[in-house]
């Protein structure tokens, strides 16, 4: 079996993570979790968003977190931004990267977002454009890319057009996410197939969600391609917004533990991981979602 | 990516399963759950124990289960024999198959059944004999193939010990189990791959708990080797008995996700299988402990 030999991991359960979960976290709790991410030896977070705060209220105090949290040299600290408005507001606290988005399945793009899959990417034109100019890198994240909920499965070919549709704009690497976590290995293997005819290897990441239990197995595949770049949330933060009840994001968690029992490099120290994900699980009145923290925090428990 | 075209699941609910269930279940319960399981698709499902009752409370009605369920043409019945005693036990109600069973851990072997490795297997000869005379096939379970709570790693040479001295009594085929849920990809196909010095493909299959999230990324790395044969346990029902409140056997209906998938026939109707899944479930009190069973039963609740 080859594989990369190291793995970079960026962990998205600051921002996709708690923008999910029900409750409020209150910003020093937000900082806290970045701070024992990067302890943890997390090399990327996705930090927040600067969405309006009357769609996303858990990331009104995008400010607060990026301004009151000590950055780590060799971090890279990334936010989402919607438009120019957003990235405005980014900008002032100085993001690392900043993250744009778009579906691969026409019928989400309406429902999400109002408009057609062309019109999401022109409209983040500018919004590239500027950050570029501002020595800013842009990452794109893909949605649907394997299944929509309203649409099924996806063909590779529109995940190409989206692909090609985000290198056009000038975004530097993508995400290929499998937003509702219906993919299995082959379907992942073919969406990562199509996005390699317009980006290479070293700049499509996998973001898998653990809904149907895949997500380890579709990273297994992935890395078989040689994808070496990975989203996940810490405890699995996030749950699913389209199942009530049912997991989301991929727990950071299990990833480095399926990683480490490879032989792969992450630079991650689990047993700080897992202290992490314990800490914000608490911070939510909930048991961690990941595997791997249940099993080794019941070990420790004897 | 090489696959077999179709996999034979064998479901160890009944009995791995409801044995390692805290409550008791009626037997009436547990002749429904075989029936739903053979009507979902199942061809092999292992039933019950012949273990004394003394230890094993939930199998004590093995005669009234084996005796009371409707056996439908094409699916084997196996059942779990300890020794001589439980062998003449079982014979009067016509398995198809017996399970005998060995430790790859001398450590796990000791505290777990008071003696050697080969102590174990040596007093399985005359049960695999007199099974072999009447006409049941002998199927051998390898525990701790991967990892032991006392011993941690365990190494491949000490696996391919056990399945040689498994070979040497007549054993004709073997599961492969990952007893603690503690393996990945490559370590998992390391121990295949000492079983295949004494076994051929056909006659290994794989068993692996889900205890770390594991096993769908170990069956998709055994399916790679060819392997075609695994075994998994409806709604994941056992959890681990090494450590509470965590997962043990890997979800049927996880599996069945999986390989339909990536395009393996299997014979299974998931959506029956979800549905035998949650009767057993309901009798227990609890939700499904798999992730599969549960994002199609919220999905189905809308």
């Amino acid at each position: 079996m080859s594989l990369p030999s190291r793995v970079r991991l960026i962990d998205v359960g600051p921002r996709d993570g708690l923008q999910n979960e029900k409750q409020p976290v209150a910003s020093s709790d937000k900082i806290a979790l970045v701070h024992k991410l990067q302890e943890a030896g997390l090399a990327e977070i996705e930090v927040t968003s600067y969405v309006s705060p009357k769609w996303v209220p858990q990331m009104a105090d995008n400010h607060a977190v990026m301004q009151g949290m000590q950055r780590q040299v060799g971090v890279r600290y990334s936010v989402l931004v919607p438009n120019l408005k957003g990235w405005e507001a980014a900008v002032q606290d100085r993001p690392d990267e900043i993250v744009v988005f778009g579906a691969a399945s026409e019928a989400f793009s309406q429902r999400n977002i109002n408009c057609s899959i062309a019109e999401s990417i022109e409209r983040f034109a500018p919004v590239v454009q500027a950050a570029l100019a501002a020595g800013v890198a842009v990452r794109g994240a893909m949605s649907c890319t394997v299944g929509c909920p309203y649409e099924g499965d996806i063909a590779p070919e529109r995940v190409a057009y989206l692909a090609g549709l985000m290198k056009g704009i000038g975004v530097q690497r993508v995400d290929v996410a499998d937003t509702i976590g219906v993919g299995t290995p082959l379907k992942v293997q073919r969406a990562i197939e199509a996005v390699l005819r317009h980006y290479d290897i070293d700049h499509v990441s996998g973001h898998f969600h653990d809904t149907y239990g895949q997500a380890l197995s579709n990273t297994l595949a992935a890395l078989q391609m040689g994808v070496w770049n990975f989203q996940s949330s810490v405890a699995g933060l996030g749950g699913c917004p389209y199942a009530k009840g049912a997991t989301g994001n991929v727990a950071t968690e299990d990833v480095v533990y399926l990683l480490h029992g490879l032989g792969v490099e992450t630079g991650i120290d689990l047993d700080k991981l897992v202290d992490a994900g314990a800490f914000i699980s608490g911070v939510l009145g909930k048991r961690p979602q990941s595997r791997v923290a249940v099993a080794i925090l019941n070990k420790r428990a004897g």
